[in-house]
């Protein structure tokens, strides 16, 4: 069997690292043929003496630095040529395990060279998801969710059609605030808040997770990668993070998909696909899982959730002026220059004032770009109001 | 589209009428084409104006009255006539919702006749589950299991490759006496234990799910349906009856199907599949639903479990000895002859006995059928002998 060669975008963050693990577990089956970080250049240093790429990408200050240490090494600039990587010949999946907008262009890249994109990274799909999809339906791509709950449906709806697809119901661990009144939300430190219960992430994802907009973003994001119409898509508290994720068939008949709290299992299936391969990670000891709770979320205590389903009802440019505004909007409040539920009051008056203006019909990557260029201005501009 | 023909063997039991309730839902999709029971029949002459099936199987005694009452209706004896029925060239599928080892016959023919078999009873699978598989290969008979637990691991394994198979977690909702020390269990009336708290069932079943003898079958059952080895099918208590069943894959990855409690549910399935159709069924609400508890099946308590693991293991005629001797013992109990406790004692010692005895190599029909009452036999001498 020929292996599979892998590109990872963003290879230092902790998708990065977890796909690289899944790598070094199975050398006979994946090659890491190309590693890209923006500054963790020791660490990326590191990764290149274990896996031994033929493509690396890094900051543009750091490029001279490797290229140094690695003569034979084909050194490239992260900012400019990441979408030359993707289409390289010799790379068969590309992960985005990257943060933040940058990730589109290389997406775009790879599903236009029909690659089996695996993305790990929302802004681009909720930015853009709809031409993704296109893109790769036009060129034979294949995309696979690594996100746990995107993985989930995506393996529930195996072999399964679309026309029978009731709702898709969507879990959400309910992030640190689930027991915490609203009226105590703004008294918790930052550090307090990046204390998620269930999964060790960034600290945007994690205060995103707090608010429920990061729920909102994989609502979106699940509309775009399956197809399914918003009002297909339910959110459901689960605090355990056992089931990852359902679809719910129009016989009533449900399957759920379930797993340890481990990412190493969403990579290792989007690196296999269709195949499965036995697991490095812990199973699912059912008699020692005890119980497991859901509930209904609490819109008016995160209203963030709301405001991403009003979003995807508006479509269009929306969804990228919500994610602009929430990067900025985060950002502000893990610096300590806005409090916890004024992120939602910068993001609800961004994407309120984006919705006054006139929408354009015709939404492509330039306008969406601009959109987001907006957006990002807008949001920073409400926050000095407040 | 042509209207499905079904076939439905014991029509008037609780499987038949909720078969006949989803074919009435869907008039245009399906069609009762033969309708079959022991003898209730004035339940039957009532499906049989509602339905106008073209055949119908009674027991002997019956047989001229309903011949009387339907002039243009061919009426058959039900000992003797159902293989016939169910080979017809016009019966699509046939629903095996009769109890007993008389149903070995039909399942045999309908599998011979390359017929979809839809079985509910768990008799003719225990018993020949091995021979009634293998002639479904042979024959490209499809075999679509009724029963909410087979069909929960049916549909978690549609378009999945069994080598990725870890394991099959046969959910149990515990039975009657799941919170009731072993010590009492004699202590309670024969009413007390046909209150199960979750499926309204026939006696039979309800007592062999109080000893979990009937998870017992269900884990034959699996081995059969599914080609899954033994050690690979685990039992997990889960007394919300809201998971039907999961299949863990070698990844880790689990898939589970979840729904209500109705019985429909499976058998529309079953008439559907591949498709589905919406269901005049109630829908899961995972709001309200709160909480889902899982637990080890305690095996000192409830004994009959492992004498089914140990019987799989024998395997032979060894299934067919532990469905006859609990057949026997069950009803010397519901008639008052044995204690509760006894149950598991009068079938552990005939299984015994024939374990003792001299296994023959070739498992036939016939010789099934030989064990079949052989174990009867043995089975009434323990009991004369407590």
């Amino acid at each position: 069997m020929r292996k599979k060669r892998i590109a990872i975008l963003g290879s230092t963050g902790s998708i990065g690292v977890n796909t690289l693990r899944v790598i070094a577990a199975y050398p006979e089956r994946f090659e890491a043929v190309a590693l890209t970080a923006l500054n963790s250049v020791k660490e990326l240093d590191r990764q290149i003496r274990q896996f031994r790429p033929k493509y690396v990408a890094v900051g543009q200050q750091h490029v001279a630095v490797l290229k140094k240490a690695h003569a034979r090494l084909k050194v490239l600039d992260v900012a400019q040529d990441l979408a030359q990587i993707v289409t390289s010949a010799d790379i068969d999946i590309v992960i985005i395990a990257m943060t933040g907008a940058a990730a589109l262009d290389p997406f775009l890249a790879a599903v236009r060279a029909g690659k089996t994109v695996a993305p790990a990274n929302k802004e681009a799909l909720v930015m853009a998801g709809d031409i993704l999809m296109a893109e790769a339906r036009k060129y034979g791509a294949t995309v696979i969710p690594v996100d746990s709950e995107q993985s989930a449906i995506f393996q529930c709806l195996q072999g399964r059609d679309m026309k029978d697809v009731h709702l898709v119901h969507l879990t959400a661990s309910g992030g640190a605030l689930r027991d915490v009144p609203r009226s105590r939300h703004d008294k918790l430190s930052v550090r307090q808040i990046l204390a998620h219960p269930r999964w060790k992430m960034g600290a945007k994802i994690t205060v995103d997770s707090a608010t429920l907009m990061n729920k909102g973003f994989e609502v979106i994001e699940a509309r775009r990668l399956f197809a399914v119409a918003a009002e297909k898509i339910k959110v459901v508290v689960h605090p355990e993070a056992i089931v990852h994720s359902m679809v719910e068939f129009t016989d009533g008949s449900i399957l759920a998909q379930l797993g340890v709290t481990d990412m190493r299992l969403p990579i290792q299936y989007a690196l296999t696909y269709p195949e499965r391969l036995s697991t490095g990670t812990t199973r699912l000891d059912f008699a020692k899982l005890g119980t497991l709770t859901f509930e209904e979320p609490d819109l008016r205590k995160f209203p963030s959730l709301q405001l991403a389903y009003d979003v995807l009802e508006r479509d269009g440019l929306a969804p990228a002026v919500l994610n602009a505004a929430d990067e900025v909007a985060v950002e502000a409040f893990l610096g300590g220059r806005i409090r916890f539920t004024q992120i939602y009051a910068v993001v609800e008056r961004t994407v309120a004032a984006h919705m006054k203006g006139s929408e354009c019909r015709k939404v492509g990557i330039d306008q969406i770009r601009q959109a987001d260029v907006w957006a990002r201005q807008r949001a920073t501009e409400e926050i000095e109001r407040l």
